[in-house]
């Protein structure tokens, strides 16, 4: 089967950085550190397949794995001069999981392995410092028995801090020798206790006992769990890194530290970092010292001693490393070492983390710096990021009060108070309050209040509810789903999880985590640098897919274009049936039964929607705008609450039973499937007739003024031939109209939403009319795999959790299933129409993965909301930069 | 453009039966009749081409046709020896319609074309007959204006009126040739008041309006209407025959009838028909004159004077040649006949229309009489026929007052009392009362209410809504959908166009035709003769395609079983958790927050599910039957009205408010694209869990009686690979259990209902681990299409009206859609595992035209509802048999 195990160090290096896949992260990095010269202790890596293996062993080590490593070990204690297992001088290691990707936290460390009773008398001889010795066992009692064996770390630390307050210690370094050795012998018997056997004496047994541990932590509950989040695939295993220890906690001479090559949180080109003099890594990371800066000019204040100034020779040699290995590997590096004795050990490197400001400021600047190409720029910034850039944010800093946690339905900060009713949001807002309003779920009757509001928070609905998609169209923070909460609208308040917020209190919302907060918690604007402008361009310079935005109002296409957008992609009317006194003529509309009565109602409508598109056509000048003739039942426009239908009852002039009848004549079972789009379009031509005239009237006046309008008109929810043929008819007919009154001429196109399953089969036949599709991917999603986007929120959840889906479709276009249906209408489309405009849509137009998917499949634009443009870009720029590859 | 025109009789005919789609119906029919040596009236067809050509040509005649029409007529003339147009011994001809299938009523006829003021009276001279002359002419004017011209009838009808009651006449055989002239002119005046000219006196002018007339009336509103109803393609056209007149009326020996070669409601091997003695065809049909019995066998007393006594040597003639066509048609044939003077002239032979127990009689009658074949016999009869023969009718002779219609839901007829609610409808149904359940719509708590009515009629809903299912499952008279009654529950009472009924008011259901009617209608139950078995066991050896039956208790299985059901295609589960007292413990399921809790109100349902399955699979012995795992959303399973949560309160002991939130939380946006299906089984593994203990369990115990059960085990609403492999892993772990506690095994298979678009797309990677599908269509088909089924009924009226779909799609598959999914779902899922065994178990199993789909498509059987097997054996054979040829 190969080889199992590479050595690393001492001028017998077999691995290298690009054998990441077979050595993991950290092996592949230590041996090319090694390559590089850089200081690094001697050791060998277990490959990541031999862990794979170990399942198909039965859980078990195999004599050939055991044969390479006894031949490295060997070669280890060769470079050393010391022998593992010898109790006067042992060699002492440290054991290591290193995965292919860097998986923090998932994957426990073992130190000082090789330690037994006589060892230690053997190493505090040695070193002198029996401090160390007994103190290293210790350690190495506790990690062993916790990570390797099992058992429950926290019997250790009760002993730890019951041997501390009998003597009154505050810190473990005030334990004496014999304080250690105490606790070295209660530690054991800890482990007696528990593992019903002696602790091991025999550093082979030690080693082998490490190496399964590890190959067994990549299979624990958190790693799946962090697996599955991160979608790495079980498959990849994990290696293991056996390391000759080195001791930062040998004195004054000695320290630990770690560090990054630039400011990972802003993105500054400083070195950046923390160390701790006479300590072991862990201790820095526990947090029971506070770590000092390495370099002085980060120095908070006078009492602080930076590594430049206690060790300034091995600081030198530090600054000298990070910039060879930040050259080397042409990227930020996140570095652990540790100094023995006044010798330098580089313990690790890798691409370090970063927040999306760090993120684009590292990139323009290693291109300013000659460092890596614009592509390779572009690249380095995840898409999903930038949203953290486009949005306030919760103050990292700031303490908070979690009540309640839903779904992170659109990203940003919120602060204000609850309010219940949209009307009243609306009120509240206009007084100059910043107002949360809180729903069970909204629906388009609370557009006005939603606007007003500074945040909006609903008890049901998922990541694409009404409220949701709503939210990111605005841009504004919106926490969805957070079903634990029990809303009254009688007693204007909610409850949740003992906690009662009533209308007027102070809550937050984190809509980035779905967390919610109780009182007001500090919030900040992100400033967007002229870095992100650059990088920017430079995405758009390569990648080859259009961005335009959904967008319903002039605002909304204003602040999309900013964000780069090239034409709107959906814009939404059903909002021009809201507004204003417009809702009257819309409920006079459906209160008609005859035609006639409601080509009257509409007349009223259509001067203050043609004056609707006017305003957009002229924020979108020059740029296409593709508008969505009406969509939602009619049911939406009418109220369902007693108090509404008597108002609208005394408004209308009509009995309150005439009301309630034609409400119910309305309601529908499954709305989703029921009397909406075309539909409306084929029972009430007059519906579509109207805004048809509306939108190329518009269009008309603008073109007068001079300036150059695209409109594309969209007929939604085709799922047959004739429902197109007959409604391009009809816009056809109207257009002639309406250029001979207006004595002008403009170009439209007339096209479809493909969001139904049979739409994609039929794709040939629609095209033969139709001149441009657009894919609804949130009705194709949900009619493709039957699931309501209200109401799948009860099982999706436990459906990625259990694996069943990889991630919410709602969020990430499903490729296999709605994605093939994809293909299936683009192929068709194109087949009978080569000149076909195809984009998409749907909520996954601004998500990464789903762009990627759009791109392959040759689409020629993807739409978003006004806040994902820029999201949309980046990752367009990646999907065509990965496939030139 | 070739021939237009094809001439007929006098040894010079041209055309044949064969060219029924050239020449029409009745042009073949008249020309094949001339070829046998018929006695026909000479004449010619214009072809069927030449009417699709007319609008090709601006609705105008062409000097081509009108060449070869002169040149026909020239023909005609010397054949007759009498010219067109000549005033002293005039050829008159008659111009009638004929499309390529019969299609009664649609196209008007002309007769006695050619007559004006000079040859009325030539005519009068050379026949002796001045009555028969003027009579002729009127009736000529009159059918010439109103059918050609467009005049509207009834103003000579009115006319003809006057001058009756004037004289004191009581028919119009009474008016005297002086009346006849002076009618004539007044029919004339009326022509010129509404056409603003005189009526034409050229004989040409009158056949070329005339021949424009037939051409056009293949467009009026009737006969479009009926091309939609019947799925005639508009592009047919209908030919034009110009044909000789001869005259019934001319004498006491002249005469004219129809008759039919068999008896065409019983199907009875006997000459059947009617004559009048003195007339013209129009007058058999006007009915105002009795028809006299054509054979002294049918007179039903002395005052009848057969045609058979009358005139017996044109009898003789008329039984051999009906004897001659039968045998050469080699069916039953409609005949309409002229004997002028003394003279026998066959008009017209065609099929004729007959009743469902006719179509089979026959079909096997001719079998054993030699004349056709037993494929033949199987294609006489229309599956979609078979309905009337299973279930009770509206007697046709009955009086009606309808008060409502509605979709034709479930067929039969049913007489009740009217009850509004399901439990009160079980009442009274147990105390002998028939009762008619009324809802808006029924859910599955309304199950026993609609098991115990004798019909059920809603205002809301489809074909495919829930009652219309169940209705149909249980061969129950229904109506769905008759939106225009307003049902008030609280008033107990309905309102429809006027008429308010009250509970406990009769009426009765027309489920055939969705006719509502006050009152009690006789109702008849037609009776299965042996005939049927026959045929049906012809059927059954010509098709290749298995029908199974969907059927939830012992007792429809049992049904089913009877109508040749050759297995359980689908045996729903959810009505065991409504009966008795279980509802009782599936509420206690769905109110417990834990698993334990779910699963010791599980553990009570269990014993009494387990006795279902055994009931059911013992009905079934020796054939497959397939269980579908719990389907419906579980709100459907808990109460939305306020009284019955406070009972459920009670009976539960818990607060009402704990209820109203359980049903608050359950309840669903879209249901349809909901918390069911296997998502419940994921969900909440113990209820899938539950069900297949007791479905294995019931195997094994009926199994250890020594009979033969084949369990198949389907998971519905799958749309992803793992949903499946957790389910069937699920499963085979119960069963290893089961047959371990009960020490036998059982053959069982696992399998999954593909009703999800998605599901079709992943096909193969579902067949890896399940050995049936079975297409659920409606589902599919709402998915597909996007519509829900419960709410499209607002729209698909329309939809099919506006031709958008050619039929609804909840009744007959959409093979153009829904068609290709299946056929992907088919290919993928076979192309991973050959031997997957395949069927349907949507409504659509027993639809003709779905079924024959179903062959096509290489499924391996369909299912449908019990009283659907006959017709689904029938389509099957059918589907065969073309195939074949």
């Amino acid at each position: 089967m190969g080889k199992y195990v590479y050595y690393f160090g001492s001028g017998q290096t077999e691995g290298k950085a690009d054998m990441k896949n077979l050595l993991g992260g950290k092996g592949a990095n230590l041996a090319e550190m090694a390559n590089l010269n850089v200081p690094v202790p001697p050791g060998f890596t277990i490959t990541t397949e031999s862990s794979v293996e170990y399942y198909g062993h039965g859980e078990t080590l195999w004599d050939e794995l055991k044969n390479e490593v006894m031949g490295n070990l060997e070669k280890l204690e060769k470079s050393m001069g010391i022998k593992f297992g010898d109790n006067n001088n042992p060699l002492l290691v440290s054991v290591r999981s290193g995965a292919r990707v860097s998986m923090p936290g998932m994957m426990d460390t073992i130190l000082n392995l090789g330690l037994n009773d006589d060892a230690v008398k053997g190493m505090a001889d040695i070193t002198s410092n029996p401090r160390l010795a007994y103190d290293s066992y210790r350690r190495f009692i506790q990690m062993f028995s916790d990570v390797a064996m099992g058992v429950d770390g926290s019997l250790f630390e009760h002993a730890l801090e019951s041997i501390k307050k009998k003597n009154g210690y505050k810190i473990d370094t005030e334990l004496t020798v014999e304080d250690l050795k105490k606790l070295v012998e209660e530690y054991k018997a800890i482990y007696k206790k528990e593992q019903g056997q002696e602790f091991p004496q025999d550093p082979m047994e030690q080693l082998w006992a490490a190496i399964e541990a590890v190959f067994k932590s990549w299979n624990t509950k958190r790693a799946v769990h962090y697996r599955k989040l991160h979608g790495i695939p079980d498959t990849w295993g994990t290696a293991v890194n056996v390391q000759a220890m080195v001791f930062g906690n040998m004195g004054d001479d000695s320290a630990t530290g770690v560090c990054f090559t630039r400011d990972p949180a802003t993105g500054e080109n400083v070195f950046f970092g923390e160390y701790l003099i006479n300590a072991q890594g862990e201790d820095v990371v526990a947090g029971i010292r506070t770590p000092q800066p390495i370099n002085k000019s980060k120095k908070k204040n006078e009492n602080e001693i930076s590594l430049e100034e206690a060790m300034p020779k091995a600081y030198a040699q530090l600054v000298e490393i990070y910039k060879r290995l930040e050259k080397h590997y042409r990227d930020m590096q996140d570095l652990e070492f540790t100094i023995q004795k006044g010798t330098l050990f580089m313990l690790q490197t890798r691409t370090g983390k970063r927040t999306a400001q760090a993120a684009v400021k590292i990139a323009v600047d290693m291109v300013d710096e000659g460092l890596i190409s614009k592509e390779e720029a572009v690249l380095r910034v995840a898409p999903d990021q930038l949203d953290q850039l486009l949005h306030p944010m919760i103050d990292p800093d700031a303490e908070m009060n979690v009540i309640a946690a839903g779904l992170p339905a659109s990203p940003g900060a919120a602060v204000g108070k609850v309010v219940f009713d949209a009307e009243h949001a609306f009120e509240e807002a206009e007084k100059g309050e910043d107002v949360i309003l809180v729903r069970m779920e909204t629906s388009p009757e609370d557009i006005k209040g939603m606007a007003a509001a500074n945040g909006i928070l609903t008890v049901r609905g998922g990541m694409t509810s009404h409220a949701a998609v709503v939210a990111r169209g605005m841009g504004k923070c919106c926490v969805s789903g957070a079903e634990a909460i029990n809303l009254s609208y009688q007693k204007k308040a909610f409850e949740v999880n003992g906690t009662t917020v009533k209308e007027g209190e102070w809550i937050t919302l984190n809509g980035s985590t779905g967390e919610v907060m109780l009182g007001k918690v500090p919030t900040m604007d992100p400033v967007l640098a002229g870095d992100f402008g650059k990088l920017m361009e430079w995405a758009d310079a390569f990648r080859t897919i259009g961005v335009r935005t959904n967008a319903d109002t002039p605002h909304d296409a204003k602040v999309a274009r900013e964000f780069g957008a090239q034409g709107i992609g959906l814009c939404r009317t059903e909002h021009m049936f809201f507004e204003g006194d417009r809702i009257r003529a819309v409920r006079e509309m459906i209160l008609s039964e005859e035609e006639s009565g409601r080509r009257k109602a509409l007349a009223q409508i259509e001067p203050m929607q043609t004056e609707d598109f006017v305003g957009i056509f002229e924020a979108m000048e020059d740029l296409p705008v593709t508008i969505r003739l009406l969509d939602p039942p009619l049911h939406e426009f009418v109220p369902h609450e007693k108090e509404q239908q008597e108002a609208m009852a005394r408004q209308m002039n009509v009995s309150v039973e005439k009301i309630r009848e034609k409400v119910d004549q309305l309601s529908e079972f499954n709305p989703m499937l029921g009397h909406r789009g075309v539909r409306l379009g084929i029972t009430f031509p007059e519906i579509y007739e109207m805004q048809a005239r509306a939108i190329l009237r518009a269009a008309c006046l603008v073109q007068k003024k001079g300036k150059k309008v695209y409109p594309e008109i969209m007929i939604p929810l085709v799922g047959t031939k004739p429902e197109f043929d007959i409604m391009r008819e009809m816009v056809d007919r109207v257009a002639q109209e309406i250029f001979a009154t207006e004595n002008v001429k403009v170009g439209y196109t007339v096209g479809t939403m493909i969001e139904i399953p049979r739409a994609c089969l039929i794709a040939d036949k629609i095209a033969e009319k139709a001149e441009f599709f657009s894919f609804g991917t949130n009705d194709l999603t949900q009619m493709t795999f039957g699931y309501s986007r209200d109401d799948a929120g009860k099982f999706l959840k436990e459906y990625v959790d259990k694996k069943i889906l990889p991630r919410d479709p709602f969020q990430a276009l499903d490729q296999e299933g709605v994605g093939e249906m994809v293909e299936i209408g683009i192929e068709r489309g194109r087949k009978e129409r080569p000149e076909l405009k195809i984009g998409i849509c749907g909520e996954h137009g601004g998500e990464p993965s789903s762009v990627e998917f759009c791109h392959r499949a040759g689409m020629n634009y993807v739409s978003c909301s006004p806040y994902r443009v820029p999201v949309a870009r980046l990752a367009a720029a990646h999907a065509a930069l990965k496939e030139k590859k």
